[in-house]
């Protein structure tokens, strides 16, 4: 994780100008102390969500708490920015062995450290299978899991009758996910990733990403700062995944292209998704699934009919 | 220059199988003998031709010569592939010290290795000042001397009466130029970059770039081996130019994902062009200059406009 340095010589910390600076922004070329790079990460969360429209006064919100540092800084920065907006936080138990119960133990801390509530869901209980048993029946585990989780999220959501779901994605995450995107052309895939994502459907809750113009880096060193409960292990199917070699890739284009990703996602925001939009609401027509209701892009939706494949092949 | 080898340690050609292999492609993970490696390029050359309908029965061709190893290779390429097809070469005389006459002194090399006849033209001759004696009085060297290549082959196309102009702008170039488009959200800019690119205007010529698909390092070999006559001398404003950096960055981003160049091209031809199709023909309106007739964008063009600041500053 580069993108700065911590140290204890940087000098003066370029906003007080009264603290030594501990930490290095290499992209804004910005030295800061503890406190005010605290405040500098509030502010541009604050930013974020205002320029979005992310938080409105009367929403529920649904926070993803995965154990990592993400979502401990997600949840701990929503209750600091908005205290008063009521949070519903949801871990979602994925059974992974050797991963999955440090992520539940680690969400179960940050909550009691939070003082909120929290819902365990756990995979087995919904699918009837814990993913590390799935590996040998379907290959891409990681799209498979990311499928599972969003669907789960926005069931839950519902149940709970929450207006927007808060999950932790960040300016790495973001990045490496629309490079390929790029690269490969396909553009309306990359449009459906954006800060504030809504599909037309009556059935499908507005998904918002307060984190997507901080960097690994920073969410780090602000989980750090706070002595949030979080773990750094990565499961042992992302390890090596492609958003893991696409995000080692991002940040050798960063060593040579100063400010690469926020000058990426900017573009992506503000320039292309404009500039396409005409073109993308013609391109995706959401149903029902016939099975569950759920917003689908065919008859039945693809967790259905994953369910249903796994029952077939016991 | 890197995309690849040359080495005598490769073992086998895989095209003939017969002769030892001496050039390895890293993109396409090929080692070949020269022989072979002489028929791959211009086969490949041959197919982009024929892919984009470059160049058709009818067809006076204007190949802009520099002096450098593409337009080398493009010249003996297109009469090795097209020999009935008429060609007639332009040289620009930039008029940098050092550099210019280097330059000159290779096309004339060529031109009479390849028994052709050669037109020189001199930018002082044109504009009344050498593109050195600008430096001071013009910032942006690199974009001014582009915009003058551009004009010059024009206005000589129309004199000549050719029905397209030939450059020889390979992959590298393309990708390096297309970067920053895409990063910034410049996509209506970037799509003016084509294989073909044609201005809807009567004194526009259609301009081609048949080496479109080659890399900078197979340029490089095909001209050693045919014993081209070129020079690898590089422009003193050109050294440090952002296209040059920018082909670094590029090169660093193929050894983590291989064939980068290749896919990102493509999909710029292939996919995201087509998608963006009709937001391009809206937005470009092209003009004649009041001054002169040729294409332009506003009532007076460009080269214009530079000639009469030139003259107002004396």
């Amino acid at each position: 994780m580069k993108g700065g340095t911590t140290s204890k010589s940087l000098g003066i910390c370029r906003h007080c100008r009264v603290e030594e600076a501990e930490i290095r922004l290499n992209y804004a070329r910005l030295n800061l102390c503890g406190k005010c790079f605290v405040k500098f990460v509030e502010r541009k969360v604050a930013r974020t969500i205002n320029e979005y429209h992310m938080i409105e006064k009367h929403d529920r919100i649904l926070v993803a708490i995965s154990g990592g540092k993400d979502s401990a800084a997600l949840l701990h920065l929503i209750r600091r920015i908005m205290p008063d907006t009521e949070v519903i936080c949801l871990h979602i138990d994925l059974g992974i062995k050797g991963f999955s119960d440090v992520c539940r133990q680690k969400a179960e801390e940050l909550v009691k450290y939070e003082n909120v509530e929290l819902t365990i869901v756990s995979l087995e209980d919904f699918l009837g299978y814990r993913l590390d048993e799935l590996t040998s029946r379907r290959r891409r585990i990681c799209s498979l899991c990311g499928l599972m989780r969003r669907y789960i999220l926005n069931y839950y959501g519902l149940a709970y009758g929450v207006t927007k779901i808060a999950t932790g994605h960040n300016l790495d995450d973001a990045v490496a996910i629309l490079w390929d995107f790029y690269i490969r052309g396909d553009l309306l895939e990359a449009l459906k990733f954006q800060p504030v994502t809504k599909l037309i459907h009556p059935k499908a809750i507005p998904r918002i990403k307060p984190l997507i113009e901080l960097t690994d880096f920073e969410l780090k060193i602000y989980a750090d700062i706070k002595s949030l409960p979080y773990t750094l292990t990565q499961c042992s199917f992302g390890r090596e995944s492609k958003l893991n070699r696409r995000k080692k890739l991002v940040e050798s284009i960063e060593l040579m292209y100063p400010a690469f990703k926020h000058t990426f996602l900017k573009s992506h925001v503000k320039r292309v998704s404009p500039l396409l939009s005409g073109l993308t609401s013609r391109s995706i027509n959401w149903k029902s699934c016939s099975r569950c209701g759920m917003p689908s892009r065919g008859d039945v939706c693809s967790v259905c009919r994953i369910k249903k494949s796994l029952k077939k092949r016991g």
